[in-house]
């Protein structure tokens, strides 16, 4: 990628303005999934719609997407509003429509952030490889939007090449990876946004064995801002996932994003339709 | 509470049907918390909207509920629509209303379920005492909404009565808990989406000291239908809590909410505001 092409995640999440909040996007092929874009691309979209807004007050607290239909090729109306603005806080919907259908609908907090005591009770590793030493994951039948991730599995991966002949079923869902935008993007919200839905499903890993699935909510909370994600860089972070519950056609998995130097940027959970 | 006696949750969860999905409904002081009524009861308010809906398809899936401002006393105007109704999924909005202004802001999945493979990666813990042998929470200055719970907790609870004093800050904030309705009630949807937000905020366990703080989004993840919690009835469930990260003025916390049985019924996560 030269310096003056534009990043596909860039061009995925370029919004057109029609009038204040009201906007149109569309899909890029380099983001493709199985059956439309990549979730995560559609997450960053719609958090783009409430970033680019004139009303916008601060930076992304949370966000929660529904996948409501699958989303086509054609034009992407996307209507955001911020329904609620409090001194600090602000609480938007951001509905996305094909022919007049809604396909994605997405609330989110923004805040402004003030200085305060701050801890992690999570814990990030003390034993990671450096990613460098980590083989990038390649493999052969991969959805498009692969392809726009560097995917470096510490553990915890679907033994891809043996789908179909019945690898053991494995009693936990973990997996951890370092992992940044394929070429190397600066990191943002936009961009941690969709990294928030790179972990594979979790049924895939914990079954070793693929089923049709499709994510239905996806919510992430955010723990950092602009200022820290723009030192980040292009520097890879840690993603950790794991599975929670499975129980007749819905499971649902959360994962964590860390920064090479420990520091947690975001925790994220969805809820996930399975067939079988 | 007679047997003709109308639980004090029912009375906080009623609706009133102006016209197919809006209706109105109202604060019950039984449920009061110190600015506003117990945001467990909001979202269960919310979800009955969804529940009560004529269009409703099958049962709660997911439910992400925005508190964009503290609901006062009068009047809650509720507006629930089906966004989008798949063949066996279905998106809900549902908005909450004051003098016009948004207070709370609602989205939902609720699904057709279809026996499918099941299994839980979360551990049950083994060496859980009877909820009979804890004793319930007890303390002078509590919320009223607190009364409305048996709250028996195993693990980690905040020193209240040492609060001001200085008690040494935890290097986690994990909680276990049995609870159930108070007086006892048959667990529904409602009832579970409620006690989904019974746990004290993770910032006060960790910190032992009591700091201004509000929930400004709550994800709730259900495994379970109808069916299984009719069965569970009035026993008591197993709720476990812990933080994740707490950074400039926000933190989240995620639990899970089990049957006595070990069967897991909810995982749920919430962004919270504090002060300092």
């Amino acid at each position: 990628m030269s310096q003056t092409e534009q990043h596909p995640l860039d061009a995925a999440i370029a919004l057109t303005e029609l009038a204040p909040g009201k906007y149109t996007g569309k899909t890029h092929p380099g983001y493709a999934n199985a059956v439309g874009p990549f979730g995560g691309v559609t997450a960053a979209l719609l958090l783009n719609a409430a970033l680019q807004h004139p009303q916008r007050l601060g930076e992304p607290i949370s966000q929660t997407v529904h996948f409501a239909a699958p989303v086509s090729d054609e034009l992407i109306d996307i209507d955001a509003q911020p329904v609620r603005t409090n001194r600090s806080t602000q609480h938007w919907l951001i509905l996305a429509r094909q022919n007049e259908q809604t396909v994605a609908m997405c609330t989110a907090v923004f805040a402004l952030r003030r200085e305060t005591w701050s801890a992690t009770d999570l814990q990030f590793p003390t034993d990671l490889p450096a990613p460098e030493t980590v083989a990038a994951m390649q493999w052969e039948h991969r959805p498009e939007f692969t392809r726009r991730y560097d995917l470096r599995y510490i553990s915890g991966i679907v033994a891809l090449d043996k789908i179909g002949s019945e690898a053991a079923e494995r009693d936990d869902a973990e997996s951890s990876l370092w992992v940044r935008d394929q070429p190397p993007r600066p990191l943002d919200f936009a961009a941690l946004a969709s990294i928030c839905d790179v972990f594979f499903p979790r049924v895939f890993i914990r079954r070793q064995r693929w089923t049709p699935m499709g994510t239905v909510t996806l919510t992430s909370y955010f723990h950092t801002d602009s200022k820290t994600l723009s030192e980040i860089g292009t520097d890879y972070v840690l993603g950790r996932a794991r599975g929670n519950g499975y129980w007749n056609g819905f499971f649902d998995q959360s994962a964590d994003v860390w920064s090479a130097n420990g520091q947690l940027l975001a925790t994220t959970h969805q809820m996930v339709y399975f067939k079988d």
